[in-house]
């Protein structure tokens, strides 16, 4: 593994073409670039906003050293003049961004970069690929989560993960979205955030026992102590071996054992069993793991429909690999552009209405009703508009002036959501701990309502435009007929 | 972004409380290890092993800095001593591995460690992501560069993998998979692989005209000149506008348009119209690419049911995440023990026979056959066995002593798969050139029938067993019951 990396050129080749052509016509004006998403991951209702950090970190570090200068001259495609200047080349623009850890909805800006377009190109495919992949995982970390009702769940994925950033920044979000600590050290350490693992199987075979084993790791552990129990057989061998060390070591020396995992076979008849030969041995307080194969789907049928007796959850690939819905689209589109002085809001047509942007320099608000707390609608609106809150406000379906709504006057509040990151170039944001992250995050899924986090056909959201907004975008969409 | 780091921590964290025990007991004796896989991806018949380079420079690397100690005994769950010795660690035991780009098969030794039951343990998690992920993604560029039958395939998908090192890893093994290329800069400078790419919607929008877009384009990079002709309409702008372009200012100063591209909309349609208007203009040589949610069933869709006109593929999430089949389930099995200066082989029972594990200190060898030179079948053998080509070769079925083929003496030549990569620590491979481990793929993908590279339902290859490791199997599946 390298020890030194600058990860500026991740970047698709063809900003580095396109640069050098604006480049070559001196045509370095400012533009306003949106990052959005259309569709949730699992046909879900909602996504959890996350890799805003590492965004900075890239961001803030944009440069080209002396071999990556050397590298794009070999290949013969680029003047000395264009590659002198991205010599010296770093960002100047302004970010705003979503908090991480917010809920958000298809279609509105997550994050907006204002600045010359050659810098606003060359950003483009690290900003993608860090929020596309940490949104992805928060978002099914946090489902997985949700249907473990309060039980723990832990982040186990790290070898299924697409290689070693997927590992860790996966579980960064994992954690984010309320696990509550991964098995990667690296992690950890980076991250602060807790690390978890006790045993493989082949610390079990490694001895020539499995009570020999258990007997080692609870001498090592007394205070601490989860044992394997599915190597030879759950019911027969693991659960009756736990127990007798339990009970020959760890309790005549004032220490309890913690708990038991299960990792193979079915886990509602296999948990049910081993509780009640652990309650029947007084071990109430040992806690059962379980960690095979699990998604939200399984977690919320073995605990609602077939009653297993489970304490805490491991979950790997289902989890770290966003496995039913490996991807996570986020686009980066130009919304406006400099001409004269002036910013020109700039509209991307497509035979899929879905698929026309919305243009314009804009920010977006969530509406928040007065009385409970919860959020209403996410209503997008250009950057000057100014709001009152004892005034009706009236939020409109993105394609059409006859679908409206309107919230009375003293009845709501907005929050705007997109914060300051950069400004001219400058971090003006201080990026919060990761448990601050979480605890926020835990907080505004508390204001979304229970419909929208649904698995199986959730109540979509609304995220709706301005009056100003709408006539902004169907007129230019008029002017393209 | 980080510019310094160790990888050495990206592990599981029981891999580190089962090595305190194990040192707690001095109990760190040699073991054996197989990293192997049950189920090919998207029911595939075989997959391409990538990653080993990744794998040396982790195990080459492995150790633990200051930083790292400090962390892991803040966690106050390791001694001292333990703390001490971890701080030395290195790498010192032997890997044997199949050569990068080799085709595969389910159950076969693809990689085998014999260390320092430590040793063992702290590299299992980084060689099972960094093989699972690289193998992963060379499977399925295979799969996409077979169904588009010699058009050239290039990567794109940076933005929608699951962060920096998939993309970077991921067009690495791409690239040895088939692909002619990828957009990622950052892996064109590592890895000497050709970097693609030419503009973006973003680009053509942010000039006034379509056509003063592909002008100025066809301005700096006359001699290779593709343009994305989709922005607004690609019949009734873009192809015009692409040709005018040829006509008022390539041709007339002696260049050609390399190609258009195509980005939305129905590729057959679309790509049949616009090879007539081309060819229409005496731009015969002018190469149309698509880049629309392309995988291996779209492209042979496109091929052979409509008759698109098609040059080129641009391939973006669908490769690079794999995301029909994301996850490669690669494993690390204990197979052996040392105990008193003996090997003692060990199984991993499992109620699911397709889990039960292959005991043992083997290797693997493909039988050719002598008359066509293709693969015949794999063989997994113990590492003491001796093979006489002139002498008639029984092979078994993995858990039958009735199932069995006999390939007669003077047909067939084996090969050994397994190569030596660390030798007591040392490296002793010398990885091959990128480029020589892709034209090593082609020549060894060539050698594999048809049948087992079919997309539906492809034939099974046979992966069996001699007659020696079955027996030894055989009984100590008996032992266990």
């Amino acid at each position: 593994m390298k020890e030194l990396r600058n990860l500026s050129l991740v970047m698709d080749f063809y900003e580095l073409t396109m640069s050098q052509c604006y480049f070559n016509q001196d045509k370095n004006q400012e533009v306003v670039f949106d990052l959005f998403y259309r569709n949730n991951p699992d046909n879900g209702g909602l996504c959890l906003f996350c890799g805003l950090e590492q965004v900075i970190e890239y961001v803030k570090n944009l440069h080209f050293e002396k071999e990556d200068i050397e590298y794009l001259r070999s290949l013969q495609m680029f003047s000395n003049d264009f590659l002198d200047y991205l010599s010296t080349i770093h960002f100047t623009g302004d970010i705003y961004a979503i908090p991480e850890g917010t809920p958000v909805f298809p279609h509105e800006p997550l994050l907006r970069v204002k600045a010359p377009i050659i810098e606003a190109q060359l950003i483009e495919t690290a900003l993608l690929l860090a929020l596309n992949h940490q949104t992805l995982i928060a978002t099914k970390a946090r489902r997985i989560v949700q249907a473990s009702e309060g039980r723990a769940v832990m982040e186990f994925g790290a070898r299924r993960a697409h290689n070693f950033d997927a590992a860790i920044y996966g579980a960064r979000a994992a954690y984010i979205a309320g696990c509550v600590g991964s098995a990667t050290t690296y992690a950890g350490k980076e991250y602060g955030l807790p690390v978890l693992g006790t045993m493989a199987h082949s610390f079990i075979q490694s001895f020539s026992t499995e009570y020999d084993a258990f007997l080692y790791y609870a001498k090592t552990y007394p205070n601490n102590c989860t044992l394997l129990i599915d190597t030879y057989s759950t019911l027969k061998s693991g659960i009756k071996n736990a127990i007798r060390v339990a009970k020959d070591y760890l309790e005549p020396n004032g220490y309890r054992l913690k708990g038991v995992r299960i990792d193979s076979g079915d886990m509602a008849y296999l948990s049910k069993q081993v509780r009640k030969e652990l309650d029947q041995n007084g071990m109430q307080d040992c806690g059962i793991v379980v960690s095979n194969s699990l998604d939200e789907y399984v977690i919320e049928s073995l605990i609602h429909q077939q009653g297993a007796k489970i304490d805490s959850f491991g979950v790997g690939e289902n989890l770290i690999c966003s496995k039913n819905s490996p991807v996570f689209g986020g686009v980066y589109k130009l919304v406006a552009i400099e001409k004269d002085g002036e910013m020109i809001p700039k509209i991307k047509i497509s035979d899929n209405v879905e698929k026309v942007t919305n243009p314009g320099m804009k920010t977006v608000y969530r509406i928040y009703d007065h009385e409970t707390g919860m959020a209403q609608a996410d209503l997008l609106a250009l950057v000057d508009e100014k709001f009152d809150e004892n005034e009706d406000l009236t939020i409109y379906h993105p394609m059409s002036r006859w679908k409206y709504k309107v919230i009375p006057g003293g009845t709501y509040e907005l929050r705007e959501l997109l914060v300051p990151i950069f400004k001219r170039g400058q971090v003006v944001y201080q990026c919060p701990s990761l448990d601050g992250i979480r605890e926020y995050s835990k907080r505004e899924l508390d204001t979304i309502w229970e419909e929208i986090k649904r698995f199986a056909y959730p109540q979509e959201y609304y995220v709706d435009l301005t009056k100003k907004l709408l006539d902004l975008k169907l007129q230019l969409l008029n002017e393209h007929k």
